[in-house]
């Protein structure tokens, strides 16, 4: 089976959709926009080894999460998708279930945002997998929310439990597009980041771009079953799993107090406990454990390119 | 140097542009894009050992030949390029000037059709290189040219001699871009495709889509040097490279009659001798020589996905 047949199969799986002018099959896709609104884009690339281990997880698992971790940052600037492109690396000998189970996965959750798969390049190689998604979409009409709006005396806030994700989040989450939007829709988010790097190290990516510092409080981070879990054998605490490990894709966000407020009060986010971690300060970026104050340090994770 | 240290070498290398409300280092880019017109979006990967070789090629023109295969196939729809993002999977222990190298390639390309590079991700692993670009576009106000709207009768033209593309061209084009524009404001195009998969595989999937058949004149298929270079060492005939090589990267379109003719009457793009190949008939792929019709056997270039 070569690449016409597969590009086949996957036509007759595309529906006709609104907003879809030409789907997979001709040298591009193409789309209508929605005049008013700013066009996001994001890219996210996943390899195996490394974000996945392809014979362990199956490629539907790792389909669902390379178009999953795309889907995440749109919801971190509260827009919405609108279509998705897939370049594929295709180690052969997979057969034709390899692909397809991807496809599937990848499907999976475009599918649940109704974001349709609208192109893509597969190609076969000795190598292993890798999966490079593009995801595009629309900002909400308040514009797309940054990492560089927070401001000294902003609350901070996460929209779920921290830490662990390597037992089986990291493949397995829906990302916060849903939330985004209602948060946005239900006031305006000054700053906004989905959580990879870890808490650590995302708070300092957020801080540095609006900046500003940050103070989180130590006793107020939620932390994931997992994250306690792994605590019990490798001897770091429950707490430096939920700063430090990566891969949450939860919300981290500020917000001016009175919202912060309203938002604790409704906590309207079906699904969801909003929590107030800490706010924003001045400068440096810090924790507060029993009412004293440290330097938050570690940024997370950070890959090495060598 | 990390991945952060890389993304601020990128930053400080982009400027400011019109249309690009948020650039590389948050969770997306952001664009506007212009109300009017159908947003094009492709997306084309390529692989160390299958279409290029790092170390005899450099990692400069590899990044020229990553973005240049994409914006071709923007040209193949007569749109304009407006942004670009990238997914890299990078070799460890290639150092800083690898991926600087990369980056400054798909710049190159990327900068001489003012198409911004917005966005992207890069990590290391240990397998070869692998990138995978997605560039987006607008269509032009005729609309996107597919390859569907050819019909019998329509003659068919390409722009420029093919074959022998292994010798150096499928690395060093420079794609279509500004050429199918001209064209399109020229007259309106029934379909065009860029050619990458070879004449005979192309020509085939433009036939597919716009349901009719097409017959091409041997003797007025223009030929690289390149391809009677090979053809003197191989024993296959020059024609024959010409038409199942692949990456060319020269446009193919169909127009009608009376286009045709003024065309090459006009020969209105500079630089570019427009041939006139072949016309559309009602079915089969055929190559006439010596005034006898015979079938365009070969599909050009087709991956195996295995």
């Amino acid at each position: 089976m070569g690449e016409f047949e597969y590009i086949d199969w996957i036509r007759n799986r595309t529906s006709n959709r609104d907003g879809v002018e030409i789907g997979p099959g001709d040298d591009c896709a193409a789309l209508r926009v929605q005049p008013d609104r700013s066009l996001l884009i994001t890219c996210d690339v996943i390899m195996d080894g490394r974000h996945f281990q392809l014979t362990e997880d199956g490629p539907r698992q790792v389909g669902r999460k390379a178009m999953a971790v795309n889907l995440s940052d749109i919801a971190a600037m509260a827009g919405t998708p609108i279509g998705a492109v897939v370049g594929v690396a295709l180690p052969v000998g997979g057969g034709v279930s390899l692909r397809e189970e991807l496809y599937l996965g990848l499907r999976d959750r475009a599918d649940a945002f109704d974001c349709p798969l609208v192109g893509g390049d597969t190609n076969a190689w000795d190598g292993p997998l890798v999966i490079s998604v593009t995801v595009f979409g629309q900002a909400s009409p308040r514009g797309a929310v940054t990492r560089s709006g927070a401001r000294p005396g902003d609350w901070l806030f996460v929209t779920g439990p921290l830490g662990g994700s390597i037992l089986g989040h990291h493949l397995d989450f829906m990302p916060r597009v849903r939330e985004a939007r209602q948060l946005d829709e239900f006031a305006p988010l000054h700053a906004m980041i989905d959580l990879s790097d870890g808490l650590a190290g995302d708070l300092g990516h957020l801080c540095r771009e609006s900046g500003c510092g940050a103070v989180v409080m130590g006793d107020r981070v939620p932390i994931t079953d997992a994250a306690r879990s792994l605590a019990r054998d490798d001897g770091r605490s429950p707490l430096d799993h939920a700063l430090r490990d990566g891969e949450d894709f939860e919300l981290l966000f500020a917000v001016e107090p009175e919202v912060g407020r309203r938002l604790l009060r409704d906590q309207p986010i079906k699904g969801v406990q909003l929590v107030h971690i800490g706010e924003c300060v001045d400068q440096g970026i810090w924790i507060e454990q029993e009412h004293e104050r440290s330097p938050l340090t570690g940024r997370g994770f950070e890959h090495d390119l060598g």
